[in-house]
């Protein structure tokens, strides 16, 4: 099971989120338990957006705790919207091109989950990717299948319906071969603007989705903090497994619904895959 | 440009070929100009059969020079039959899975060349591979795809038909899309007993190819060596270019042919690709 | 913490122990937890023997269970006497060259836990490396260094004696600089015809060392085991932990002792550490 | 043969001048061949300095040319003050330890040469570093050595001096083992202010050293250039090798040299190492 980190707000060092133990009150329970302390081996990836442009990503097969260009990194890249991902492999290839956050364009994207017997429905899937994001494609992953088909369906203008129209297609797919739950998936995804966070899965038991709570409210409830007082109010952070146990920290998100964290403010909404045409 | 090496005969650890520079009279020519300085740095390979069932490989993306269980691997291992490749990508990801030689069941395939503009058809090709290989295919370089079209032409039951339809049906695929010269080849191929090596291109200048002379005939022209005389007269290298400038140990394959060998006599035919169905 | 295992007998492919989980009676009880399915994952090394000359080596910093070509090497290579060990890193850089097992000629050394506070006496413990083995110390490991100081202390001479020396000394300097208990170890190394494995700690609290039963009473206790049948009776296998619960099969060797695996009868023997002279 | 390359100056981003073909008018020439197109394939290292602290490293032992790490970084890091550094090996393990930079606090340092027959001497050379820089040494090369021998000497209050001590004390240890010439070096090093770049060999005939105009009188030469207008009058870049042939850009350190880039004007010295004590 991959995991992965979200980060939106005032623009703070990559280690404060990813290494360090005593940032902020907040921040010191959202990693209590640290993202890099488990035992996911199979690769790790960030990607972050600077002054202007695409994101840049630095994606490596190897353990992220034996990465000391990670930390480097880590420590020298400040950025307002950070993604991170800790790789298990659920079948496929440990290389680096697998390795997500997978990028097209300024958009982003990574996955905790999987599209079962995705070897047996990769080809029909593959198949509906449009040519024009055809060539595109560097990987072998589930993951990277279901970001193109997204983009497919519309990611760029629409994306909550092009991710619904997407676990549409997979799960008509999946069933008409007789796949009895096709998807499993918590997914983030961004513009480097906005963080659409999704929380899905076929048999209505996804793997869980979590968001920071609103940073005013969390000032208020922790006044004595400097740390939390030096991040903006929109800060906020999401997560496919909750990192800490500060009470009132952390909301975990319903089955089946999609979290919108953007300039302004945040939504939730529910999530339904949509009928293939 | 890749490079290349397969050998067949007599097992002899795979260092006497890749790294001794005096093994024998002949081999010190094959290899007077290394394998393994040049600058291809793009990964290699190794594949050999043993004494039963599928062929070994060892893949890495360091550069052969660099790679130290590369040469503990070529000491501790005698094989009568083994490829060799040294990659120069020709824009597709370094990684192991885009590394040569590609491997299905016991068969073994390796190129030097490429299909132009790749990505613009690769799209056609792959959904020519039948379901049975799609989901074998581990890469993404126009190489692998290459082998798994053999295969779906029939490569197991006749390579060399198999091989003729493979390079008809890219041809045919690229003119459709005005590629002027889709193909450029050399190819390797082996089931573990027989070796086809072919040469071939769309524009009738083919990246070189080389036979060593039959053992027995360099046996009879340099009857001082204890290293020949060691070897069975059956022993045989194909190499992409020539290793060294011993006389009259290397044979250029002409232009469209393909090479057989095989125990028994080896053979030299005409080369010419099928018509698409 | 390194996990290793040793295996000296009737030459089977590495990955009988290492990865199948069939193939025997014994080997099944062996590794029904596997060796390889640990979170050890900073790195993985392989020595062993073939028909001649020095050991082979392949060292990796990939997690074991990523590391296709390890796959590849252990299904390829028989041998009659091998170590395996999984890195768990008590500090210092996750490379190949601080990957055990080490390697000094015809000698294989790998050792499993820690030289407390090394930093503070890794100078002193180098200083005495005898000049003639100085140029060959490749990495930065405590482990290493002991195995240097051992082939100082005439590790090739006589093994138990050495050993007993060189943690003596290491001993004596870590109290000279008020290290409470300086050697913490299980070992083992070979000539590539005898393995010594040594169990020993300061405090008395040593890390496990456990030795299979002769093979001969293991056949009579399942006298239906096709796979034990095909084992001469001299093979042994010596694991830094229990690899499996076949009754019968597992024998600790106690505190502060040193078991000999040579042709002829095995030996178990007290280990004590001599006065620094 | 390594090749360097220190950077000071207007920030820029990386890329701009190890890979963009067109940044500017000199920058164009200073890559016109560019850095990361030669076969130095034994590794690649950057350090550089943000906004506080520690410079950051990003090492790695891929070749430059096929890191996509790099460029992601390359891109995505602008900085004052860099160093670049691609590494060919003269004997030492190609690990990331042994890639330049080297760190030590604020300090950086590289290196391109040798010290002639550094195993024999190396244990009187480590011998010679400060109790309070050995445990620091992390790797196992030459340049690395002089590194921690220069700190030892004074590295951090008075640089010239220490590295004058430094090449010193090797050329003395060097002609006692009756070695010819010890040293072939030129050096890059700064605390993040100040770049020292020495040129010098024992023989007299060393390896080049290369510092760019001064901003104003390239601006001069060419006042048509927009990229040029961008520099501050203070970017200077230092090179081991010519990267281009604007006339004009270049201007060769002479033998037994070093540079002063610093605030204010730059400074050139003759350089002569230091009698050991």
């Amino acid at each position: 099971m991959c995991r992965w980190l979200a980060y939106s707000g005032t623009p703070i060092p990559v280690e404060e989120v990813l290494f360090k133990p005593a940032y902020s009150l907040v921040l010191q329970s959202l990693h209590a338990r640290s993202l890099l302390t488990t035992t996911n081996g199979d690769g790790f990836g960030m990607g972050w957006y600077g002054n202007a442009g695409s994101p840049r990503l630095y994606r490596s097969t190897n353990p992220a705790w034996n990465d000391r260009n990670l930390r480097e990194l880590a420590a020298g890249v400040s950025s307002p919207l950070f993604f991170a991902h800790i790789r298990a492999s659920t079948g496929t290839a440990i290389q680096e091109t697998n390795t997500h956050p997978f990028r097209y364009g300024r958009w982003l994207w990574m996955h905790n989950g999987l599209i079962r017997e995705f070897p047996r429905i990769k080809r029909e899937l593959v198949s509906a990717v449009d040519d024009a994001y055809y060539p595109s494609i560097e990987g072998t992953t589930d993951s990277e299948t279901m970001f193109f088909l997204a983009l497919t369906f519309g990611l760029r203008d629409d994306p909550i319906a092009a991710v619904e129209r997407m676990v549409g297609f997979v799960e008509d797919t999946g069933r008409r071969r007789d796949i009895e739950h096709p998807v499993q998936m918590t997914i983030a995804t961004t513009d480097g603007t906005t963080i659409w966070a999704f929380r899905y899965s076929s048999e209505g038991d996804s793997r869980s989705l979590w968001f920071s709570t609103r940073m005013d409210a969390l000032k208020a409830l922790y006044p004595e903090s400097a740390e939390l007082a030096s991040l903006s109010d929109e800060t906020r952070v999401v997560v496919s497994e909750p990192l800490g146990d500060l009470p009132g920290a952390w909301n975990e998100a319903p089955e089946s619904h999609v979290g919108i964290v953007q300039p302004g403010t945040d939504e939730l909404r529910p999530f339904s895959p949509s009928a293939s045409v």
